[in-house]
């Protein structure tokens, strides 16, 4: 048909080939376009939209818990990335390097931020004095640059959005209270908010954050079976605190070192919606993060009063939801697929029958269930079916996550399950980096987290046999 | 007094000293903090929030035009950089060069970003086929990087957050239309919301942007009679389009290049808000970008019933206001300095007899006037103070910017007011840019802009004394 400018393409299908499905949501959702800056991709309107949504409600939810923004250089010197050894260990290889200034040559070279512990520590050291100015609760939404040999949209890319927190507390305690406060935050808003169900844990030693203590995570699982690392939060001890010299004048007047946490999240959370509720037709977005929740298609719009009906109905539900109407002249079959390729929650079709009979069709997303309803109840209904779509996504993602969490308790089994399955391995470890690195040889698989709520119990270590009382979840990430 | 952890400090008269009189405000309302970073600012939460307001409130209205926001990737690539030859010579000599991924040196340069119009071209030919995929109206909010030599907090920093829109259109009315849309929403923003009078103008030749055809600007006078560019909207032509393929079809059936524009504002406003209101008790804020627009100060806090009226106080204005309670035990006065210095629009104060006669006095940050009311009546007369505020600030300005525009028709009267007086100097110009090379020389002006209110008279051209048909504002500028 001239009036329709493409036809909705074809995507890959999931179980045929899920890197080539993600590649096509990416591209035909209108998410991403790539740029002739190799490792770097563009964020169009639509998938921008997906993360202002976000940022909009995570940055409320730090708010509540005392959270202040600030904007901290993008640029470190290479003096002061050295002055934590672990940590410059974990990023040197990997960031840019800028060493020209116009034409003259920079007397030190500066890294364009991979993560900003250190501007951070250097800022707390000059502001900080007495136990007065504690606790310090910073945050930023920029973007870092980490220079990946292998990119993908969202998941891995030289350059991504995210936000960072650095926080600075009195005591050990309120350090420790603060990461898992954070990470609760996190979870709570995967969870209530997008639909994904996530495992709280630790990380292991290996995994954890270069200079932290401890590294606590949430873990997504994907619909293919690969986890993926949702968002972290840091307990630093007082490590930085001494490398930086970050000390206050506490109430009893002695000189003590901070404590200090650091916490993110970034775009890959849109790689991880994508990975956990999309399908065959495209994408399928949490209400709470869809740049709109509903679209209003009417049918057989050349007939008289339909497209004013529908732009009424459009103006009565865009005070209770993020709409959208479509009253261009492709087809309604080309906008029910372009909108389900979108990922848009819910469709209200409407047409010359409807009208008369004072009714519409509401079309979900997430199971393709239609439903007619008297216009008289869209506002009630409406948030309804949007609050209903959140559970039933989560439901579904957990029922994925139960049905690939296999559990192993002998070497053989374990490697075996690796090699066949996909999904979390549940298995014991005794808590030795050799072993973790041993799994990782014979059954390609790492330490995703120790989760908190499976702690306590006692077995075999999974590789070594002796005595373990870790049991960690095992997997392939993203 | 051992529970005051700093007296609020003097600050440099604006009289005696102007730039340390605005130094000493970046520092000591806690806008700003330096790193080791040279020439790059931390931006500190008082400061942030401020740009957060601004933010917010231009995001919205950006949306109601129709603008969509994206986000380019931070680097260019040499080559993209130099496909358009003015943009390049305007920008190469100013910008961060990164050379090095890890320890692998790139096979070719990328420059940290100065501006984005080569991205945006880039996409933009990748994305825009026929005249259905127009207009294009997309915005990115971002940092940016410009290698200057002298430095200074928000005016001029090697790195600064901004926003930068670029637009693509099917014709060059459309375009001009865009340029000058999105100017008058610089222009409503500063005068409505900031309460800073602007003056709208086209750019001379010399001053316009790198690559533009056309440049627009609402340019700001100080309070020390320096002029500041609050904002600048650029119409590009065809001449990008052209450099990049940027082509659509028409409904014509034949192929177009299409017409671009460009529009940004930077975090420049905050210094712009500093120098237009600020006195010599600090920062003086307009209302609607304050963190805070109202503080209210319990008085002899430590009396019984005191801090609980001053929070049910506080409870109420926090539903019609952003407000802020004090009851640390800080001294009244302290605070009362402390909030001055801070730019706090409206202080609540209340104690034991105002609590009795069921009042409180409000005090005006920028006239000082204190009014007692009922505290019955707040939710009225709050909102109509704030709203008060911005008009008065607004009329401040606008009269010292009468107070400093002189009019010159002859070269020596206007060399002598550009070496006594500071302010705007109104005078005819016959176009050439060699009058312009000369003013600067012998009076230290630029041009700032062509107004577009008065233009249409003619005069001699101040400079060589041809008839001229151009009057121009000529100023200092930060």
């Amino acid at each position: 048909m001239a009036n329709e400018k493409k036809m909705v393409e074809q995507i890959t299908s999931m179980d045929d080939d899920f890197a080539q499905w993600y590649t096509d949501i990416v591209k035909k959702a209108d998410l991403i376009d790539y740029s002739s800056v190799k490792g770097c991709m563009i964020i169009r309107p639509y998938g921008y939209a997906i993360w202002e949504n976000i940022q909009k409600l995570l940055d409320k939810r730090f708010k509540e818990t005392g959270v202040e923004n600030v904007y901290m250089p993008m640029f470190i010197p290479e003096s002061l990335l050295n002055k934590e050894k672990d940590h410059v260990k974990g990023f040197a290889p990997e960031v840019a390097w800028v060493t020209y200034g116009g034409s003259e040559k920079l007397s030190e070279r500066l890294c364009v931020r991979p993560t900003s512990e250190t501007l951070f520590c250097e800022h707390y050291a000059n502001i900080i004095r007495s136990y007065r100015d504690l606790p310090k609760i910073y945050n930023q939404w920029c973007s870092v640059v980490r220079w990946e040999k292998t990119t993908r949209p969202f998941l891995r890319s030289r350059e991504f959005l995210w936000q960072e927190g650095h926080t600075m507390h009195a005591t050990a305690e309120e350090a420790e209270n603060e990461a898992l406060l954070m990470l609760n935050v996190y979870a709570d808003f995967f969870e209530k908010e997008l639909g994904i169900p996530v495992i709280k844990g630790k990380k292991t030693d290996k995994e954890k954050f270069a200079g932290a203590k401890a590294t606590y995570t949430v873990e997504a699982l994907m619909h293919d079976g690969k986890a993926l690392q949702g968002g972290t939060s840091h307990n630093f001890g007082d490590g930085f605190a001494r490398a930086f010299g970050i000390q206050y004048l506490d109430k009893d007047n002695s000189l003590k070192y901070c404590s200090q946490t650091s916490w993110g999240v970034s775009t890959r959370i849109i790689g991880a919606i994508i990975m956990t509720h999309g399908d065959d037709r495209g994408l399928v977005l949490p209400p709470a993060i869809a740049p709109y929740q509903i679209v209003v298609v009417p049918c057989a719009q050349h007939k008289p009063g339909v497209i004013e009906k529908a732009t009424e109905v459009y103006d009565r539900i865009s005070k209770i939801s993020r709409a959208k109407i479509d009253i261009s002249d492709n087809s309604p079959g080309w906008k029910y697929a372009e909108y389900e390729m979108k990922g848009v929650p819910l469709r209200l079709e409407i047409g010359p029958r409807d009208i008369e009979a004072n009714q519409c069709v509401l079309v979900r997303r997430d199971n393709g269930e239609k439903l007619t309803v008297s216009l008289d109840e869209l506002e009630k209904i409406i948030p309804e079916m949007l609050a209903d779509i959140t559970k039933q996504l989560f439901s579904k993602a957990l029922e994925n996550r139960k049905n690939r969490t296999y559990t192993e308790t002998d070497l053989d089994s374990f490697i075996k399950t690796a090699k066949e399955k996909s999904g979390y391995i549940r298995a014991y470890w005794c808590g030795d980096t050799e072993c973790e690195l041993r799994l990782k040889e014979l059954a390609d698989v790492t330490s995703r987290c120790m989760p908190f709520d499976e702690q306590g119990g006692e077995g075999r270590c999974i590789c070594c046999g002796k005595k373990a009382d870790k049991l960690v979840y095992w997997g392939k990430a993203y």
